[in-house]
């Protein structure tokens, strides 16, 4: 049999993608508008806090292109703590004014194949800093899920131990390259939603996105065994440029 | 001609997964609101009483993220009880108010690779429990129907009864590390729906889901001849905590 | 040049599944929903007619699950006819309580690896039975649309005549193991529909369904050729009891 | 380099698949079903025109099952045309009460594998008639979008020119037996759109689309190297019967 | 480790395919309609001063079939800017009578697989041209996305640089026998959206598009390599020819 990596699990993820109703959104009276916009502030202020007291951390970015306007990336110490969230911004006025277009559900993860492996690692506060981390306030975010590819000979999870950490030290390698500029929260879905992995990739240059991606396209990790979904990319949003987004 | 395994078959089994329309839900006004909980209430008491009876069972789960807000998980006897089961339900106020959004048809299966084989398996009680079980209430589940491979050499309907029994042992050997952890209810829906097996699990702890399904993923089993459909992951709902979630 | 199988047909066939629009039905004043059971009725009474009359057969089953709510499997001379019966339903009041789900249009098809080929098998009242087949009233029905692969080695119409004539017959002889049990009519769709068979069983024991198909899936022709879309069961609706599914 | 077939084309192709909305159909006044009635009355006149010209052709077909309810398929000189004839039809009245299901848009082709060479093809009359065809108005239509395969040994593009053509005879020999019973119009979509070839077949009889596909499906043409799309078939529409199927 | 070609990067690009809600349009009273076209006079007014000011290059076609009734492509400095075109556009009460049906995005792209290499390539004015190009105004657009393959033993991102630039100089003079004839633009994705690249031709005769991707097919690269995504070919919009789409 196999041998598995070990992985570290931190805080439970949720990216909540929506799209504006823009028809809707205009036929509201102000009124409605304003009502909705003060539910939707209430949010922002209610996740800030919840960063300020170490509770979990939120992200909010707007999407470029159709696939969605909008996207919420909570992190939270419960899959109960993220159904809640859902549920409570469903209630909205404001929710009413959205539409799903895709969500993925995971939780922040290190995989151990280069783990020192001295002494229980939940000790180290660096290690508890990366699986229950602050979301960066960076310009752009980019988002896609990926599987490890099992295809005939091409099949990840029938190499061995030593062959796969050999490839992910050299993919590793290739991610500090990009130290300082691309901060990278991957995410593990094995059993929660339907791709292996989710990547979160934060940066002031979105360009680093398509150069750090495509980079590790060529490396074999990516090249004969990786397997990706969709890619959302989008700016940063605040409450200042929620609002602005949404005034017409 | 290559051997099938045999089977045992229990009770039928229709998961029922299911959005609410919360436009339409804020809409209503009090009185529909209350006589449409009224009716989930009658519901989920009917399916208690079928459990006490022992005709059947039900599970009710909140779903995380955007493909569902919620599952009913039933196990009758017959097609026809789960078809009534589910015209019963559409024609509730309450389900106006939510939207179909996927669904499975199986049978609780038994497969018979580790079978000692001696006497009628039905006449022995422990198998019976396990082919007609009074699903848990844990407090997550996780579902995801799966086939088993037939891609030119990763064909797991040309390998001989021998090397399949001799790979689901190894299979159930990483199942049986994680007894009293994930409880595991497997339904078959070969002819019955559009993948080979369903796979339930509850547990008390859901990164157990994570742990058990990423382990096995590198068993041969799973590895070469495993493919997976989405998966739903969710938190237990009792009658409060249902009411809880539909609260404005 | 590979020699094609010889096939026979008969009638031409539409499965037509449509399921429920719970909220206009519920919405509809009892004038407007007697009104629509009456066409329905109506309907009923003229396929049975037909059915009397040996110029078609038209089957009619709930399906369980979201899929569907039910389907009319319609047998007739001609595509003109088919078309005729689905253009007189969608002009029904009750049509519009209800929405589209799948359809399939194909012919009844006798495949002749196993002919003993002596004489004009038309003029044999056996195989003009098997093609112009009176639909059985079974408990339960199942279907479910299939192709023979093309995939590099796994090509089964670059297999010689002699080797499919081998498998097929192997493969008949499952079949013919559920003599009495399973009653199967196959369709043919190539250059009619998206897959390039149907295959419709009728049984009054749901689970013959899933072990006739799954000990199939072990003979080499469903095992290596095999390509299978949805699958689709069901229980038998007669008049009474879908007038008693649509009763609110 | 691999020297591709030289082809020649003629005129530009639009299939334009539509539903009726029924609903909304038996939902209008008298008045404004008359109106769209004459509209549709106008434009099918128009085609007629078109046709009689020679500056192109139209055929309009039922389609069986739920894919759709009719088909345009335009040949005209320009994209322009095919674009104002979709643009100026969606303004119409009649438009308002169909959904649009499908489309495809492609050139007539003539492909030279059996090309004899001698001088300007185009200054043959016989070529020209094919390249610009005025349609049959055969009872079925049956149309079908196709891929020349590229899966690693089976790579149709990677094949010589001698290799294709040979191959390209011999399925052409196929064709041919059908003379006199299939009608064949080849147009391209390489750069045009999703498939690389469409396929529309005419004739008195649907049967022969089933056998005249299915034979080929054993050629190696089609067998290695044939992908092929979602099928439609129906019947003839002219004005007559056009208005019978809409008269409720 | 393989090696990545360099690449440098221009302006970003959106390309964001709409459909008319004709319905609408014409439900919609005379004043309405004719704010809306003011409206979108106005953007159009304003996305030709950002070419003028060459802070940007906007390209606006039909597109013919039912895939989507026209396109706009965006090219500007930044995210945030494509961002707010959409918004902007989504915003007016014209953008309420069309449906999204597609969007892509990319930024523009040179590959240096031919690269001199002599000093910074940005110093050139002729590359900065075609990094920041203003958008041709031929008759005819198409567009596509690509991958470049990775299944088992056609993987590109396996190969050697030396492999790859071999292919793709040869892939280059295809390309080249069409100057003159096809403009056309390069926007890369990775990292930004679902495919690895978007091709944007321009011509003023469409058959080149078919001609040319034709001829490609059967060059390595893309006979090997090449996966493509849908084909959106259109007409040249501007303001006249867009009011007299609109005009009913």
């Amino acid at each position: 049999m196999n041998e598995a990596a070990l992985t570290l699990e931190g805080w439970y993820a949720l990216h909540d993608f929506r799209s504006i109703n823009w028809t809707a959104w205009k036929a509201a009276d102000d009124e409605e508008r304003a009502g909705a916009l003060e539910e939707l502030h209430n949010f922002l202020q209610e996740w800030n806090l919840a960063e300020q007291d170490k509770t979990g951390s939120t992200a909010v970015y707007s999407i470029v292109g159709q696939k969605a306007d909008f996207v919420f990336m909570h992190l939270r110490e419960s899959l109960e703590e993220l159904n809640a969230l859902e549920n409570e911004f469903n209630k909205t006025t404001f929710a009413q004014y959205t539409t799903k277009t895709y969500s993925y559900v995971s939780i922040v993860e290190l995989s151990n194949y280069m783990a020192s492996g001295d002494g229980d690692p939940k000790a180290n506060p660096e290690v508890m800093a990366r699986l229950q981390p602050i979301l960066p306030k960076s310009k752009y975010i980019c988002f896609y899920p990926m599987n490890k590819k099992r295809d005939l000979s091409d099949n990840w999870y029938m190499l061995s131990m030593e062959e796969r950490r050999g490839m992910m030290r050299s993919h590793g390698m290739i991610g500090r390259g990009y130290a300082g500029k691309v901060k990278q929260i991957i995410t593990g879905s094995v059993g929660l939603d339907d791709w292996e992995w989710g990547v979160t990739l934060f940066s002031d240059d979105a360009l680093h996105f398509k150069k750090l991606v495509y980079e590790m396209r060529f490396d074999e990790v990516s090249a004969r065994f990786g397997e990706f979904g969709s890619f959302y990319v989008g700016n940063l949003l605040n409450e200042q440029l929620f609002e602005e987004m949404l005034k017409l």
